[in-house]
């Protein structure tokens, strides 16, 4: 059973992904189309990037990811297969699989240029329909990427400086709010490991959650482990650290923006 | 062919209910997912009540009905498993299921507890993707839910207090507005049987619904019954009293908001 | 596989499209069911108009579009299938498929009647689910449609006025703005082939266009031909023209709105 996802800044207020379906389901009718997130901001490569890093491995072996984030469309981006051994990711070479590259540095890199391939005519503005959509069907249906365009090297490829979290010293983690989920829950770009890493540094310590005024001593195992209304840290669903308020929202409580510095301290037992 | 329906309170910008179908097809290719509604509003439990009792039973017998509207996730809360019989529902234990209990009292209740039908490592945030995801594919295999956790009574479960129209005297029935649709029509929580018993009672007389300083005599049988822009009452799909506005907006012309009162009276005919 | 495709007004935060979905695979499990868009603007038939013409061509033959933006529900507007030879159209007689109409004038259209193919009881208000589902669905298994109802003949259908651009003398080609997408691209009516046409009347002259006091020389090839944030104009995937800025919002540096002219006009070169 073909699957094949989609994530893209389309909006839902209009056709565009569903006449990449029709094209999809023209070349594969048995392929099952999954929709992602069609609502990401306009153009927003780093969010997609972290998106598909954290769905991607749940969908089973041989999935055909496809990522349309792409203010370049028509002009002189390329468009790249990325294939890890289990997925293939498609999407246009301008850094929305960086993520991806980063943890999956061994994967073979194709670039699309075989017109077979296409839907013709191709139009300047919609690649989603016409490149992306058919050529993402006949990888469903286990079409060899090589056919379709040249093999490259990761260093050719556009990628995007996304920033990990730092240790400004041995006592003291820095990282960065990602977003806010509509609970309003704060997604950081702190990595558990790199919590742990701290953590067992200085084993008798403490760690201390700090953002603007906001202090959090440790880590909850869930958001009822504190009353409701308080705040909390814990390790979310992509494995990153969030600031989350218990049965409330934490980014009415906190005031707290997308980039803001969230530090993690060790300290010393109260 | 199984299906399983899923309704959350997640929004549509993110990834997660798109690594809840990647987990559903991991287990169970043969699944079709058919997406619900994700835009309920946060923790809006009654909400997901009112809409799983709608369309839960225009599905195929087998369905697997899964809510997450789940402000205790990770927490104490239980997970259980209702099996009416026809369908199956699964959904944190805290009240998103009332409406269906109430109306099929004679269904069986499992608590799902065993470990070996979840994703580890679970999650404390999402459960959705760990739990609710892997638990609904077996279902939709066939998996007998006694496996998954012990039988329960309906007295054990958390249920929500959903308020009906009630009468407060033979001439008169009180409700109240439950929601309010994108069409701008009133959505009341006076069932269109609850009517017919009025009606009954004094048949010479005629119905009033009242809402604020809002008149209207009779039910229409269609919105175009009535000139644009005039108001009707009317039995909605739901089989509610609506209030609406011919080629227009009810809330707009009236000015009503969730919870207000909606009356319906026995008046002297014209 | 049978395809049945759905665009609506019905908006996303409730049960409505989920309870067709249910409906649609009771009656044909089989069915694959595609969500084209269910945020049109209610009542906005022209809109619903050109996307139902922008995506039904790239689905496989046979597969059943079905429209519904449907104000005069349960009143005495008609329903119809449309039947072009290679798709199914079902929708209210209202005017939604006027542009399907205009350009496949040999189709054969009936008037559906026969209420074996409905679901019972046919709620007032909810012909979605209770009419348009089950009877595509039907569609979708091979049913004949003539036996649905009697065919009837394209005069007695409702048809929109929906302006088409014009030649205001040889040299000066008029529309208007159709749509904006969330990219802040402006689309119009002014359909390529319009424009080539003019071209072709005085080849040594370039086109102009238009838009309050925006001045554009000739079309480009691809948004990033212009410097970032410059306009541009182009052949979008519809086939007509839009106004598009680089990197940016036509919208935001434009200040246009639905329905305001856009002009394409013979210009001598500069």
């Amino acid at each position: 059973m073909p699957i094949i996802t989609l994530l893209t800044d389309f909006g839902m207020n209009n056709e565009y992904t569903g006449a990449m379906k029709g094209v999809i389901l023209s070349i594969n009718p048995l392929a099952t189309v999954v929709d992602i997130n069609h609502q990401l901001d306009p153009y927003d490569r780093i969010g997609a990037a972290y998106q598909v890093k954290s769905y991607f491995s749940f969908f089973p072996k041989g999935t055909v990811h496809v990522v349309v984030v792409d203010p370049g469309v028509g002009g002189s981006r390329g468009i790249i297969v990325v294939e890890s051994g289990s997925y293939f990711f498609l999407a246009p070479d301008n850094g929305v699989l960086s993520l991806i590259i980063r943890e999956h540095p061994a994967v073979r890199i194709f670039y699309i240029e075989n017109e077979a391939y296409f839907l013709h005519p191709v139009s300047r503005t919609f690649h989603g329909r016409d490149i992306f959509a058919p050529v993402a069907a006949h990888l469903s249906k286990g079409e060899d990427p090589g056919k379709m365009g040249k093999q490259g090297g990761v260093h050719q490829l556009c990628l995007l400086d996304i920033a990990k979290s730092f240790f400004l010293n041995e006592e003291q983690l820095v990282g960065h709010i990602v977003s806010i989920d509509r609970f309003g829950n704060i997604i950081t770009n702190i990595e558990s490991s790199a919590i742990d890493t701290l953590s067992e540094t200085m084993p008798h310590r403490e760690i201390e959650i700090r953002l603007n005024d906001l202090r959090i001593r440790g880590l909850s195992e869930s958001f009822d482990s504190v009353a409701p209304l308080d705040p909390l840290a814990i390790i979310g669903s992509r494995g990153y650290l969030e600031i989350a308020v218990n049965c409330g929202s934490a980014q009415h409580a906190i005031q707290a923006a997308k980039s803001d510095t969230v530090t993690v301290l060790l300290v010393e037992p109260k």
